[in-house]
């Protein structure tokens, strides 16, 4: 088989687990497999590249920012390669430049444009593991780029695709995929398997096993992927298309999303293209608006309130305040202290009555909804962030995941 | 002008220092000039890496070793680059790679074979400061390569022969050349100026301020360096072809070398092509050999010493063992505790009994000679490392260095 193997950040957080690491890889390779295998940074690295970083400038050039934050995959590579040679095996490292990773040019934010599988294949059919630099790639002028915070994920996913691999493990600090954050709800069950389209909603909804953009890559092209631990052997969970739908859960998970926040604006005049107007600017300087919420006009004026990523709300702030003379919207409000809990379920689309499960669940707790958005596999409500880890946990023994 | 300016490790140390860096650049920019800088790693970035990886490997791959210690640079150009951004000066960062920098594909000290100046042209007339990643490039095959340490020097002088640069500047944490390391004679007197021959004796016999092969390149392209320090204004060294070839000085420099071992072989016997076969294997090995001295044949056998650097010690004297049943040598020893003492000067040529007054200074005080060798421009002696301080300051002294 050829399989390509992910290891995030904690699995390689120092020298005696990357050689753990290269004793899992090498135990694979002897068993006959073809193997890619994708690493993150070392744990820390990232976090201490940003902190030098923030020593030397306060408003650092983004592709400056990708040049420094490449490095610390490519130490990982290195060392890795280093120690599975150790083993006698034979290895190569590739950065993303190096494996023609070809990216879209928006620095911190890139995304995978294409991959030149040659040196690949090259180096696989010279009978060498083939360790690559998760995160990133180049533009078409060369350029180092960045996929973004768990952009591995997705390179891990892109390189399975352009070697057309048989299997993509993703190996984390984790063994599977779980009802619930095993850390706020401790009865979560582990899922022996998901759908693409519920690990996407989970995913994208908070639960941080995968970056819902490998996962969206993965439904596209069909690749089956596994979610493990490194730290054992234990089976972990397969993401693939759901050919079982029929033994669908109602809901597979609860998910918590505290990167959240809200702004609100008030008295908007109603005029043609606000909408357009508002999140056309926001979504140019690359933040995702995830949920809105519109009132009905009133007085020929309306209310709107949305939520964006909490990292975002500083620069979404400057676009609001250069927006509003020419919207001429009375005032606007943000509130940091909201978090998203949202129930994730293919099972969802053929069973009337869910969501008010969940909304009983959060009222017999005094816990109160803000904004609710749905969709056919998932319901997701905006609270208060101080009752996020409380919600899920009445959510999760609403639907009994615990008895799975 | 087109100036290449290149900063070491100190001179980028800490972000302070980067800052500080960033700040001479913009004002060499701000007086009209285009500027390439090149830089090598932060202060101790590249042993951290180092003392990182043999917590990971005994006998890391060579490949995997320029792989990782290339990102200590690809780190410095990032912040160097981001400081001079604050400055309100256009700047790019450019990694070997990107800059086309190809080398020989001999890991960690690969040769430069040929300079790409199509990306840096290009960024140049993009009206952008240029800021490249010393001491690294790539081989035919995109393997990234280094070129051993102090090797960036290399790096700024290539660019600046193939941009014909007007200047290369070396900004270190010493102002200039001096006629002896002032950490050991204090009297030391800075020269200002020098000729290519004269810079690199005094850098190969151990002068560290340039690396020899940097001195070389700018030799043969007529590239005029000139060594300044990055901590003050202080007019420094220019190292240029010795027009004023009569005003020279008889002795311009005192070195001093510990980083030298001695080998000594014993019996030899007198067949042909012995010192080919050891010369030889030593060769192929990368290990280069400095002195050589080798004794009368008696009774068809032969004594032969010679010394290397004494961080291939271990390397050499394995290829001694292997050589010795085919050589048939009766035995072998090898010495550490060995320096070896020089004096340059391109004067010599014309001054009978230089080397005569070095030997005096040194009989005279006690200081014993294991081996000498001579060129039309220096005379090296090896010597007890302990004695290696001592002999420096005397020599100084005999040659009245501090009265220049």
């Amino acid at each position: 088989m050829l399989i390509v193997q992910k290891y995030g950040g904690s699995s390689v957080a120092n020298p005696e687990r990357i050689r753990n690491v290269a004793n899992r890889i090498v135990k694979a390779r002897n068993e006959g497999h073809d193997l890619v295998i994708v690493v993150s940074a070392m744990g820390d690295t990232t976090d201490d590249l940003i902190s030098l970083m923030k020593q030397v400038s306060n408003n650092p050039s983004e592709r400056e920012k990708d040049m420094l934050l490449s490095t610390g995959e490519q130490v990982s590579i290195a060392l890795l390669s280093m120690a599975i040679k150790d083993l006698g095996c034979d290895v190569v490292s590739l950065t993303g430049a190096q494996v023609g990773i070809k990216t879209t040019n928006i620095h911190t934010k890139a995304k995978i444009a294409s991959v030149n599988e040659q040196r690949l294949q090259l180096e696989l059919d010279q009978g060498n593991v083939v360790v690559v630099a998760g995160f990133q790639g180049v533009d078409d002028d060369n350029n180092i780029t960045t996929l973004g915070r768990g952009g591995s994920d997705t390179t891990a996913v892109a390189l399975a695709v352009a070697l057309k691999a048989d299997l993509c493990e993703i190996y984390t600090d984790v063994d599977g995929v779980y009802t619930a954050d095993p850390r706020v709800v401790p009865e979560a069950s582990k899922l022996p398997s998901i759908s693409y389209d519920e690990m996407l909603e989970l995913a994208s909804l908070g639960a941080q096993v995968l970056h819902p953009r490998s996962v969206e890559l993965a439904k596209l092209y069909g690749v089956t992927l596994q979610v493990r631990s490194s730290f054992n052997f234990t089976v972990g969970t397969v993401v693939q298309e759901g050919s079982k739908m029929e033994k669908d859960l109602m809901v597979t998970g609860v998910t918590q999303d505290t990167n959240t926040a809200k702004i609100g604006l008030f008295n908007i005049p109603v005029k043609k293209r606000i909408a357009f107007k508002i999140f056309g600017a926001l979504s140019s300087a690359n933040i995702n608006v995830d949920i809105i919420v519109q009132s009905a006009a009133h007085n020929n004026v309306k209310d709107m309130s949305f939520t964006i990523a909490r990292s975002d709300l500083q620069k979404a702030l400057r676009i609001i305040e250069w927006l509003q003379p020419e919207i001429g919207f009375a005032g606007y409000t943000h509130d940091e202290d909201v978090a998203k809990v949202s129930i994730v379920g293919a099972g969802m689309i053929s069973n009337s009555g869910v969501a008010t499960m969940m909304f009983e669940a959060l009222a017999d707790n005094d816990i109160s909804i803000e904004m609710i958005t749905t969709s056919e596999i998932k319901v997701s409500c905006i609270i208060k962030d101080s009752d996020a880890a409380k919600a899920v946990k009445v959510i999760h023994e609403k639907f009994q995941l615990d008895q799975i």
